[in-house]
């Protein structure tokens, strides 16, 4: 930040700015002011809103000197927007212990690679003292090879577990939509491939769910919504979710999302609020809560989100999975509900790192869209190993930003930290990000505004009268940013995107909790309305930005719990298309912390009797 | 277009619109309700735009309904935004008579490259008939070289033309700023160059004239307004004009300029209209109408302008000049205001098609910006000869755009087109271009939302009171848009984009008129208070747009006169990245048309008696 004046802040040169520990750049906290709102109030809010004078005037006074004021639109500043963040392909000489693969490959294929570069199981720490772990895609594929269990089997004990979790007394909220009668066609398909001793990779018969927000045949595409799939029908699989069904697979149906993607708790009025299984009173975080959440309960080892700000991180951190959010460009992103163009990706949830890389291989891929783009480099994919994990990883680390969370948070992520440097001998460098308010900011313009243009057209007739409560004020906020507002967001993002080039010179990674807050009580005012917690919101999304609005990799590891049992995640942001050695240090995090993890309370346990 | 439905406009998706001439795309004139205005309504106008609540009121009732916001806003496509109009590069190998040069080269370097690829003089067409012409870059360098004249000279002619042009009498309005020390200062320097047998390439005491809205040292840089050189000081020279000063050029002042580049008259309030050196009663044309004035009247063989929706090829058609305007990205633009950041772009004013090569080749390289751009492809030059011209030239015409313009201007650009056909053998190809008047729109909206981003915070203590009364207006419009307006203008780039694609798989190069009027005249209440002319306005703009939305290279050739004698032009527009062939084209057509080229009333003959 820079000169504060009374209409907006005047921002230093980027190369004036110190990123050094001792930086005079102040740490903006997120200064909410918004009181929680559900039920009734947040109905007499919204019809405030919505009427045309009155809503007017409201959103003039909401706007009034208001943060994003100060900061983005009334920002003075030299830098240019930039407004798609992708990033030019400088080869990176230091890779080690990375494939790099031809293009043009088949996702099987793909898949194969990815298979090669696991640890061989016996390689593997000894399992046998771990008190809880998931299934994961080798399993699956062993256990079908080896003739112990059948995809149909699994299929079966999937429906049934849905059916379940579907009761009155558990109502875990996980799907919107899934049809037994196609799951069980595909398990056929699959366990007779097996039977013919054929399988396609080792994905073929391994349940995989897809968030609502992906095209997946043969279900509508809802986006969280009751109308969406109505004014925009689905014409078929999206790009990722043919490659995934090109492995084998089983597409398991639809996963609950927070409506629209437009909120961070996973509470949908229209289709339930998606319960974590580590405490099913709880959030499992949004918006691609039931991906999270299906993942968490084992009903499938792996899951499609889409992350636009956080919402494939903040619910894998919330319930206890990898969430691994690639590179703006890697992932072909044809066929995904168009709720924004430039800060939404594809991303895999899955129960480890492991199977993070096999789905990650399976769906890279070019783009089919028409957009001159920068084409994405090779594909590389990680060796994984212990053993020799590089002893020369260097992570940044900003001071002010571990402060910012739950004092469980912030001592489970230091220590898993400190575990890192002792046995791997990793270096922590200090840093100063700068105006990450300000960037979340400018985020939330961004994605507000693109949101607006896709669906404007349609909120007209159908979308905001059949639009749960909280998202009618996010929409009513959403369509009152102008092309200032917008612009000037995108000027930020140039500057923001120069300071991380800047902190990456200075090391491989930067390293932070993945979310400030564990999962909080779904309230009962909030199931009927939807809830606007604007202060839980930031705390959640904190640490979210710079992978969606940069465009950079991310993942999220599981680390540990705080006391009530939640789970607790850390998150690892890598420098553009450096997907590779993110999963490296990704997987050497989870060795460190794999042995304690905990079952959560609802789990079903697939291949359990084979 | 598509379905005209209550609220906007249903387009059909891009892969539907036929391109062929019996399409069904109808042709939308531009439907310019607004009243001329000028003088005391203007002001009465703009006191009620800039008053909070009714210039909201007013606002909105003039954007209610209109056609930007049935053909833009509300428009209804399936198309993702395209923000900036980068091209990725593929290589054209079909590409004949062009020379690639090395990355890395000097400005003085590429020059000579350039000059390689000029004609020898005895080969081209017998000169002495010609009724007129003007002095090139070659004359200059032949008579310094020769020692009949010396740069000195030149320079104490042109200051004192100057002088002359600036006699209340004349008023010609062609220069912002000057300055006769630094003048002399750089022609003493060059003449000893000369002397000494050293000069630094053949523009080495070349007079050279830059719009005021690129910086040159030692002046500031007002963009036409009284007050944009207070907040941001010129720092140097622009990335351009340290390449042309590198080659011995003498920058010999800041252009006139409509104000802020906010319109397309050159009639500033501030600075006066730079007048028509073919009729000084008339308009230039602009944005850049200085920088065509001086060109026009002999004072320099070539200036810079700067085009961000036809800005130096409007006046270069209304002047008689050559106008070229390489790809988005081709020319660095560092150094320039940024008045918008992806529609505007460096272009050359030039008295021939073979000047406006070398300044190119002069000025050509990386931009120092820090944006992730796509890497401009190698500089090519086109060879220029008349005698080998390709016969294989296919030319895109859309027949309803040759019928929007003046009778004159449709019989000439036609006459033109027959004699390339008949004496080249090139080809027409007879196309629909869809939605051009939506595309006008679109980038309105778009280059205001930018203007406003850029500049609001200066408006708000400074800018707005100072400006003109015609600019205000203009300011009002820009600051209007919201966030949805201007997403959805690049979401019909995007489409243009495709569109453009499609035809130039099927034509070499789009030809059309430059403007659809000839300069018209200054009227005496437009002088102070500048003019709202929105018909003439758009009847100028009409063919410049794809230039700029879509980044493409265009090049503007003078063909004839109207029946008052006032030029007329006619435009090429290229493929991405095909300037070399453009130019080749441009100079066929110049070929065809020079030896009819006649002298403006206002004329001064630098190297006359050498």
């Amino acid at each position: 930040m820079g000169i504060i004046t009374d209409n907006g802040v005047v921002y230093k040169p980027v190369d004036d700015v110190d990123l050094g520990p001792h930086s005079d750049q102040i740490y903006l906290h997120a200064d909410v002011k918004a009181p929680r709102m559900a039920g009734l109030i947040a109905k007499v809010f919204v019809w405030s809103l919505e009427m045309k004078l009155i809503g007017n005037v409201l959103v003039y006074f909401l706007k009034k000197n208001n943060r994003i004021q100060k900061l983005v639109s009334f920002g003075v500043m030299e830098d240019a927007p930039l407004y798609v963040p992708l990033h030019p392909y400088k080869e990176d000489t230091e890779e080690e212990e990375v494939k790099s693969l031809c293009p043009d490959m088949s996702p099987a294929e793909q898949v194969q690679h990815a298979i090669d570069c696991l640890q061989s199981p016996d390689a593997k720490l000894q399992e046998s003292h771990f008190s809880f772990r998931r299934w994961k895609i080798m399993d699956y594929s062993r256990a079908y090879s080896s003739g112990q269990m059948t995809p149909l089997v699994v299929a079966e004990r999937l429906i049934s577990a849905v059916v379940q979790s579907s009761d009155p007394g558990t109502d875990m909220s996980f799907f919107i939509s899934y049809d037994a009668r196609d799951i069980l066609r595909q398990a056929t398909e699959s366990t007779l491939r097996y039977q013919r001793g054929g399988p396609i990779s080792v994905l073929d018969g391994v349940p995989i769910a897809v968030k609502d927000e992906i095209d997946c045949s043969p279900y509508p595409t809802t986006g969280g919504s009751t109308w969406l799939h109505k004014v925009r029908p689905c014409k078929g699989d999206a790009c990722c979710v043919k490659r995934l069904r090109s492995c084998g697979a089983i597409l398991v149906g639809k996963t609950n999302m927070h409506e629209l993607g437009a909120g961070t708790s996973g509470i949908n009025p229209q289709y339930g609020a998606s319960r974590n299984p580590y405490n099913p009173k709880r959030i499992s975080g949004g918006s691609s809560s039931g991906s999270a959440a299906v993942v968490c309960a084992g009903l499938c080892p792996v899951a499609l989100g889409v992350d636009g700000g956080g919402s494939v991180r903040m619910p894998a951190a919330l319930c206890g999975v990898v969430g691994l959010k690639p590179s703006y460009g890697r992932i072909p992103h044809s066929g995904v509900l168009p709720l924004n163009w430039t800060v939404g990706m594809v991303g895999v949830l899955a129960g480890t790192v492991e199977d993070s890389l096999i789905v990650y291989a399976a769906i890279s891929g070019q783009s089919e869209q028409h957009q001159p783009t920068v084409v994405p480099p090779r594909l590389k994919l990680p060796i994984l190993k212990h053993s020799n994990m590089s002893s020369s990883i260097k992570l940044a680390k900003y001071d002010e930003w571990f402060s910012d969370c739950s004092d469980d948070i912030r001592s489970c992520c230091l220590k898993a930290l400190a575990s890192l440097q002792k046995l791997y001998g990793w270096k922590t460098v200090e840093v100063t990000i700068p105006d990450i308010e300000v960037m979340r900011l400018a985020h939330y313009v961004t994605i507000g505004s693109e949101c607006t243009a896709s669906i404007a057209h349609h909120l007209k007739n159908k979308g905001r009268p059949e639009s749960g409560w909280d998202v009618r004020v996010a929409l009513s906020i959403y369509g009152s940013f102008d092309s200032r507002d917008y612009l000037n967001a995108q000027r930020i993002r140039n500057r923001q995107m120069r300071f991380h080039e800047k902190i990456f010179s200075m090391a491989d990674v930067i390293v932070s909790p993945t979310v400030g807050v564990t999962a909080y009580e779904i309230k009962d005012d909030a199931q009927k309305t939807g809830e606007l917690d604007y202060v839980n919101g930031a705390a959640l999304v904190r640490y979210s930005i710079a992978g969606n609005f940069l465009g950079l990799p991310a993942v999220t590891v599981p680390i540990g719990y705080d006391k009530l049992g939640l789970p607790i995640g850390i998150q690892f942001i890598g420098k553009p298309w450096s997907e590779a050695k993110l999963i490296q240090i990704a997987y050497a995090m989870e060795a460190l912390c794999e042995a304690e993890y905990k079952k959560p309370q609802v789990f079903y346990d697939l291949l359990g009797e084979c």
